[in-house]
C-alpha cells in the first residue's frame, strides 16, 4: 500500500492506495501546515495517519508542505513537465520508522515572468488523458493552465479572488454593501458585460471598479447588487486579460463544481468561450504516480 | 468677507477671504464629517470658526459636507461644467444667525459609465487658465479629469491606490514585505516597466501581480522591494489603462506635490509622457468662484 498526502496551508488530506491507485481509506482535517508548530511534522503525520504506516511502502506528499515554510523544501520542475517528472525530481526522505517519504517538486515557468504552483498540479494530472489544452483553477489565485496533452507547458497565476475579497472585505466599495446582501445572477452578468466592453471603455479593471460606487449613487446599481457586480466585473477582467494573449480562445477547461467555477463558467459562456466542466481529484492525479512509483 | 470651507471625511479646512479672493485667515482641524455625531454640523461648524462669523457674508461648503452622508446633499452639476456652473447648482441653505451657507454641487459624468468627485474640482479650479487639458490627481482613488481649458469635461476615478494599500496590509503578498522595508526606486521603475511591456505579456495588471512573489521565489527581487515593486505594477498599469483610451497621449498635469504625485510623475516619465508639476490649491477655486459671488 502507499500514502498520498495532500498537504496545504490549511488543511490536511491523505489517501490509503493500493500499487494499481484504487484508493482503500480516506482521512482529512483542518491540520494544515500553518497550524503545525516549531516543525513537528512528524508527530502531526503519526498522529494523522499513524495507523496506515506500517502497511505502506512509501508515502507522497504534496502542496505547501514542500515549500519554504513546510517540512522538506523542494525545487521546482520546469514547464514543461508531467507525471516523470514529478517523481524523477522528488525530494526523498527516510526517517526511523517510516516509508520512504517523497517530497514532490511544484512547477514552475520562467518567462516571460516567473510563474509557480504547487499542489494544483495533482488535479490536473488526474484528469484523463490527453489533458486539455487550456484549464483554470478558479480560486484565490486563479491558475491558468496550457498542456501538450500529457505534460503542463505554461501556467499564469491572477490574484484577481483575492483582490475581489479584500475590496468585499475593506474598502470603500464594502462599506456600501448591505448586510442583507443575496446573490444576484444579473449583477455579476452585467458586470462580466462591462468587463468585456472594450469599445466604449478602452482600459481594463483599473478603470471599471469604481463603478461599482458611482452606479449606486445614480441608482443604477442596488447596493445588494454590488458585490456579484464587482464578481463579474474581476472575473469577467480576468478572462479580458487572457484572451488578449490569445484572441482566438474558444474552449477552456473549468476545474471544480465549486460556486466560483460556476461562476468562471457563466463569465466565460458570456465570453463566447465553452468550458466543460471536470472536476478535479488530487487522489486520480497521486494514482498515477503509484502506479508509475510502483511499476 | 466670505468663509470657504473644504470639509471631507476626515479633515475640517477653512479660508477667510476678502470679496477680491485674497485669504485673510486659514484654519484647519481633524473635525472631518466622518466625526460629526448626529448630525451637529452646525454646532461643529461655530465651535471651529465661529470667530469669523459675525464679519462674514456668505460660507461656500465643499466636499463630503454636501454628500449623503454630510450635511446637505447636493446633487452633481454634469460635465461639462465650470465656475459658474458651480456657484448655480449650489444649494442656499439660510440658518438663524449665520450667514447664508451655499453647499456646492460635485461633478459627474454618466457615459460610458458614471463617475464622480466632490470637492477636487475646487483644486483644479483654483489653476491658472486656461486650466490644463488633462490631469490626474492622485491618490487612494486618482481622478483622471479633462478640461475644455475652462470647465471639466470629462472624469475617470481609479481605485488603484486603494488595491495598492490593501495588497500591502492584508495579502498574500503582504506577508512578504519585510518589516524593514525602505524605498527602492528601482523596484518601482522595474514594476512600472512590467506593467509598460505589453508585447510579452499582452494582459493588464491582474496578470503582473503575482510577480511580486513569483520573482521573490526566484531570488529576482528581494523581499524588501515587494512594496515599491508594487507601487510600480498598479501605477504603471492604471497609465497603461489610461493609454488604451488615448494612445497620443504626451502630457498630464499631475496636481500635487506628496509622495504618491511624484510616483506618478516617475512613471508617467517611463512612458514618455510630460508630468509638469502643479500644485492644486483649494482655496484657490474658492477664491474665483467669491469674486464671481461678491460681483
Amino acid at each position: 500500500m502507499y500514502i498520498a498526502i495532500e498537504w496545504t496551508s490549511s488543511a490536511f488530506r491523505a489517501w490509503l492506495m493500493q500499487a494499481n491507485g484504487t484508493v482503500a481509506a480516506e482521512h482529512q482535517s483542518l491540520a494544515g501546515v500553518n497550524s503545525v508548530r516549531d516543525g513537528s511534522f512528524e508527530a502531526c503525520l503519526r498522529s494523522e495517519i499513524g495507523a496506515w504506516l506500517p502497511q505502506s511502502k512509501a508515502i507522497l506528499l504534496s502542496g505547501m508542505v514542500t515549500s519554504r515554510t513546510g517540512w522538506v523544501e523542494t525545487p521546482f520542475a520546469m514547464a514543461p513537465a508531467g507525471i516523470a517528472d514529478m517523481l524523477a525530481q522528488a525530494i526523498r526522505s527516510d526517517l526511523p520508522g517510516l516509508p520512504p517519504l517523497y517530497f514532490l517538486p511544484g512547477i514552475a515557468r520562467l518567462s516571460p515572468l516567473p510563474d509557480v504552483m504547487r499542489g494544483e498540479e495533482m488535479s490536473i494530472f488526474g484528469l484523463e488523458l490527453p489533458l486539455p489544452d487550456l484549464l483554470v483553477l478558479p480560486g484565490a489565485h486563479s491558475k491558468w493552465v496550457r498542456t501538450d496533452g500529457e505534460r503542463i507547458v505554461d501556467l499564469s497565476t491572477y490574484m484577481s479572488g483575492e483582490i475581489l475579497n479584500l475590496l468585499r472585505k475593506d474598502s470603500l466599495l464594502s462599506k456600501l454593501i448591505p448586510a442583507d446582501y443575496a446573490p444576484s445572477e444579473a449583477a455579476f452578468d452585467r458586470g462580466v458585460a462591462i468587463a468585456r466592453d472594450k469599445g466604449a471603455l478602452p482600459g481594463g479593471v483599473l478603470q471599471r471598479l469604481f463603478s461599482a460606487r458611482s452606479l449606486v449613487l445614480f441608482d443604477q446599481l442596488k447596493p445588494h447588487e454590488i458585490s456579484d457586480y464587482l464578481s463579474g466585473v474581476m472575473i469577467g477582467s480576468e478572462i479580458a486579460e487572457v484572451l488578449a494573449g490569445q484572441p482566438d480562445l474558444s474552449s477552456v477547461v473549468v476545474l471544480g463544481e465549486n460556486p466560483v467555477a460556476q461562476s468562471y463558467r457563466r463569465a466565460l459562456h458570456q465570453f463566447g468561450i465553452q468550458s466543460p466542466v471536470e472536476v478535479g481529484s488530487a487522489a486520480a492525479g497521486f494514482a498515477r504516480l503509484i502506479v508509475e512509483l510502483s511499476a
